[in-house]
């Protein structure tokens, strides 16, 4: 796998591979990587003739009371992952590979943005959008894979994707979780076992709902309250939200009719988690 | 000259061009060309294999109370010209190529826009950069032109391309101007021959400036006071701003000892013109 340090080291892999025709799978990180990533990989692998990565915590995207410092950061643990997932390249870069000096760019995408995480994590779409516009124009991916974990920031990509024409594929892949239900995620390991036993709660209520909707519920309020229930049931008390959205626009749903998506933020035990289930019938 | 009349025709273009190989020109105008433009698709005919120019009236650049719906649009007589100095292609897209239904991401310049002219023109360049992200995204041109009588977008453009890692050069090119000095643009056809006589006093004040600076001249308000006054005998009482900044980063500047520029903007019946200088010794 080759280490690609720097902005113009990136570049230059980017224009030798572009011009010979090769298709290019991407597969943006903030490292720390578990089985999603991986899966996003092994994905992009069988879709394309060579698979970059890009491991960079993206100062930008956190806000000033978030976990940017204490993100775990463990880039010779990852880079062995990608290799053996079948990854051909990791970029990673420095600060200043992606925000030169005077640096003043910024790329909004507003009205999805303006609601869930969004109301929360003041800036941090913003964050999200402008180092992935950054990463996409350096690696010039024909696909570019995210986990449907982040299902607003996948809504947002899509969205910035197509307002600025950007010339690539994205391409969103199932949460994957562990036996028990609990959605993989960086975070994870800042829980406590008992704290983990604690916030299992949260995809136990979305499962709850899922299983009420299959059998017929449709009524946002109803769905919610279950998700709601569980979390109050573990002793979950500081929920940012559990709401009910419509799939493609992310627009607010009062009833599950048109294909819909549950979406969960919550603390335990002073980390924030987040996670969602599509509501379809099986 | 070929007509590409919607994004799928353009993007079928730039992606058949691109993978065969060929570099492309662009220069991205708002039509009512005139010789400043012919200038830029000249240049870039002379250093491409291709050139593509586009007409794009930008609602989201116009503020409410400015000229969008009179701008001028007669884009049967600029196909002709720009065929006739050699271009390619020619990019006419409807507003909803641009901006898509739904369509909600805004790119920002922010710093060097919190001047001159982004003070007058609340949210001017966010529009400028994003239909220009756009259009780059859309053409994906190896260099594009820009001319330099709209220094600031020039300035805004590089810091856009350069924060957003776009592979492609930005190439000014000089003001083209009139016999008298009265430099090119598309709104001077709002002006009467009284109006255009008294708007000529803005080349001759920048001019005035520019020869007290060959004659040794580097204070600030000395040279922009030169342009106030040759403004101000000429009876044009509504100057936006008359300053010195530096070239590179337009960083205000008190003096002109590093490479300098004059810039003005004033409002000639009714119709806002700019223009500036940059100050060198010959």
């Amino acid at each position: 796998m080759e280490l690609l340090t720097s902005r113009q080291l990136v570049q230059a892999w980017t224009r030798l591979n572009r011009q010979q025709g090769r298709t290019i799978g991407f597969v943006p990180t903030m490292g720390a990587l578990h089985e999603g990533h991986l899966s996003l990989v092994r994905r992009a692998v069988a879709e394309n003739d060579l698979v970059v990565a890009s491991i960079f915590v993206n100062p930008t995207q956190f806000g000033p009371n978030e976990d940017f410092n204490r993100y775990p950061r463990e880039p010779e643990r990852d880079a062995q992952m990608l290799q053996q997932a079948g990854c051909h390249a990791l970029f990673l870069p420095q600060v200043e590979d992606i925000y030169p000096a005077g640096s003043s760019t910024r790329v909004t995408v507003s009205d999805v943005t303006e609601q869930l995480c969004g109301l929360f994590r003041p800036g941090h779409f913003q964050g999200v959008a402008t180092v992935v516009a950054i990463l996409f124009n350096l690696v010039m991916p024909t696909r570019a894979y995210f986990g449907k974990k982040d299902y607003q920031q996948w809504v947002v990509i899509r969205r910035m994707v197509t307002d600025l024409a950007m010339d690539l594929e994205i391409i969103g892949m199932e949460t994957v979780r562990e036996s028990d239900g609990m959605a993989l995620s960086s975070r994870n390991r800042y829980l406590t076992p008992q704290q983990r036993q604690q916030a299992l709660a949260i995809s136990r209520g979305l499962r709850a709902a899922l299983a009420a909707y299959q059998s017929g519920c449709r009524e946002g309020h109803e769905l919610v309250g279950l998700v709601m229930k569980t979390l109050e049931q573990a002793g979950i008390d500081r929920v940012d939200y559990a709401a009910l959205h419509q799939i493609d626009s992310l627009a607010p749903a009062v009833r599950a009719d048109a294909p819909s998506v549950l979406l969960v933020a919550a603390h335990v035990g002073g980390v924030r988690l987040i996670d969602n289930l599509e509501l379809t019938t099986p």
